[in-house]
């Protein structure tokens, strides 16, 4: 099968075209280089330096044999995509090319304007693209979790059925998202939704929870292949925040009163989820929705998980509460539905100590590139 | 009080703009003249000639000895619309500068992204305007009956109470609107009803029916002041096409069976329901939403309404039922709530026989200008 990466520079993009590659598809990517960008000018550059793409796809090719064509573009630029669409003709794209930071959406008016077209005019362009050159190729986007902010009733895959004054209804779940980043998240997949139902197009939504994981099968041979490591205020995750702070000897710092409940899940998982949608595809103008996570924490749980964690590689780990920078429910109701991929035989990995204590051997084989002045919160909402 | 309109050439804008002004209240318009461009480009420009802005500015002072100062430019372009804020420092705002036609943005590629650009990033623009120069400026935005779909459920006014499991949450009332335009109207309400929540700005979404009617007081003095009459498949209305088909002698075009049920309301509706909105605006904090029609009606006895009014003016209107060109329910459930309007104390309009020969004697005397090759739909979906 052929499968193009959009957005396969990043985190999640990188690792999935090696995955697929060594699974003997046929993968090509296209990437506009936004996040190093936006880390070169925001002072929050990665942990682990990264070569550029050509250079990991040639380093790639050396360790597995398998070819990674590179294509340097905007998927905004809409002549652009539709000539990779017609020179390599995927059979299953995976959409990742959207700015994927929330803090960076509330940063100003030019990011939130940079985030509000970015991230929806590439959806209508890959949209356009699979309509003007094949109906059939499968649309798998990432999504987020974060759409559905903290309601107060269950969060199911997708789709709610409300009844109404003896009345049924099936609607997309209502979406109540925190941030302009997981608003255009939400809008992206409304988009999605509405040209399933008019053009029959294929879609599977993967609604994530925040990933954790640093190095794959694919990339453990040569750190240079290891996934964008991004520790900062901007594009980093709260998992690797703490787990520079505990290398750094410097408090663990949790927002508020620390009971913001996620669903979280390693890197191999989504690896695993991508492949099985994709192999999986949905049925022409199916609009499917899966919730992609593993298990839930409180992020004083993620804390105490890595101060554990910490304490027997000799990490002495202290733990602070900050103001909370964002306008979020600290405690909440949080019961989210993930049984979809469970179902399509998903095999989960879940954050135990070894898994914790991997990361932070490799955080620690860095420590001297660690900068703390980017970890502290500098974006409020 | 100091009002801004945005989108102040347009159909509503225009009107809105001298009947503000007449009531006393200072009036600035900003346009871009988008709608006329497009017109042009796609040879449907309106019945009945209309003056540039400033030229209708001119008008009006002279009747009404009211100005109303033009600024020519693009809400999307920020620069411009926050210095045009900082010079007349605006009490409210009525938001009419989006990409209005269904049509339109399902036309090609570069409508749709036309569509969602402007749409969104005008909206987004207004926002961040506000919320530099005053928070306090309250946004009238005008909405769509259509972002609501056609739900077997009763449409609520914004929101809609969901009891689950034993559990309750109240969530924005689903969206599940029929072209691409309806959804930007859908999406530029959750950029609005975002930022009331994170930076509590005060927001007005109007969610209009179909508005019909050319004349109001302000403009019966001189047709040169009359709203923008559009009869095409762009641009036009159903109500404005089955009127000029009437004149025409062609016979009405009902789309599909006709069960489609709509909201309509009166254009003299629209100005005094934008006024009840300014004059007692929302909350800091708050998105509230009026559903914004008087009546409702399916497009046969809409058909119906305009033959049996013709007759009484010696027009033998005939009706004759083409394919759907748009992908929609052609019988459906159609309940939606719309009380909150009359309680701030609209006073509706009806469309009576009366008001519908005055429409049609209007476009009689402009019959030699009748098109009839721009009214048969050129876009389907």
């Amino acid at each position: 099968m052929r499968f193009l990466i959009l957005g396969g520079d990043g985190y999640l993009g990188w690792p999935t075209a090696m995955y697929l590659s060594r699974q003997g598809h046929e993968v090509a990517v296209v990437d506009n280089y936004f996040r190093r960008r936006a880390c070169l000018e925001l002072n929050c550059e990665p942990l682990i330096p990264v070569p550029n793409l050509q250079h990991r796809s040639q380093l790639w090719e050396a360790v597995s044999g398998c070819r990674i064509p590179v294509h340097v573009g905007d998927v905004c630029d809409y002549p652009f995509l539709r000539q990779v669409f017609q020179d390599f003709h995927p059979d299953g794209l995976v959409h990742y090319a959207e700015q994927p930071a929330a803090p960076y959406s509330m940063m100003g008016h030019r990011e939130a304007i940079l985030t509000i077209t970015n991230n929806l005019v590439s959806t209508a362009n890959v949209i356009h693209a699979v309509n003007e050159t094949n109906l059939d190729c499968h649309i798998v986007k990432l999504g987020t979790m974060g759409v559905y902010g903290t309601p107060n009733i269950d969060i199911e895959e997708g789709y709610l059925e409300v009844e109404y004054r003896g009345r049924k209804q099936t609607f997309l779940y209502p979406k109540t998202p925190g941030s302009l980043y997981h608003l255009t998240k939400a809008q992206d997949g409304d988009l999605l939704y509405f040209y399933c139902r008019m053009w029959s197009i294929r879609v599977t939504d993967l609604n994530q929870g925040p990933v954790y994981g640093i190095v794959t099968e694919e990339s453990a041979a040569d750190e240079r292949l290891y996934s964008i490591f991004n520790y900062d205020d901007i594009f980093g995750t709260v998992l690797n925040r703490f787990l520079v702070q505990a290398v750094a000897g410097v408090p663990l710092t949790v927002y508020g009163k620390g009971g913001q409940t996620r669903g979280y899940l390693n890197l191999k998982d989504t690896l695993a989820c991508v492949e099985l949608a994709l192999q999986n595809p949905a049925a022409p103008g199916e609009y499917r929705v899966f919730n992609q996570f593993v298990e839930t924490f409180t992020v004083t749980e993620l804390a105490h998980r890595v101060r554990d964690a910490g304490r027997d590689l000799g990490l002495d780990v202290k733990i602070q509460n900050l103001p909370n920078p964002r306008l979020e429910a600290e405690e909440h109701y949080y019961q989210p539905a993930h049984t979809g991929l469970l179902s399509l035989g998903l095999q989960p990995h879940y954050l135990d100590r070894e898994t914790l204590q991997a990361m932070l051997k490799v955080v620690q084989q860095h420590r001297e590139r660690i900068d703390p002045d980017m970890i502290l919160p500098r974006v409020t909402w």
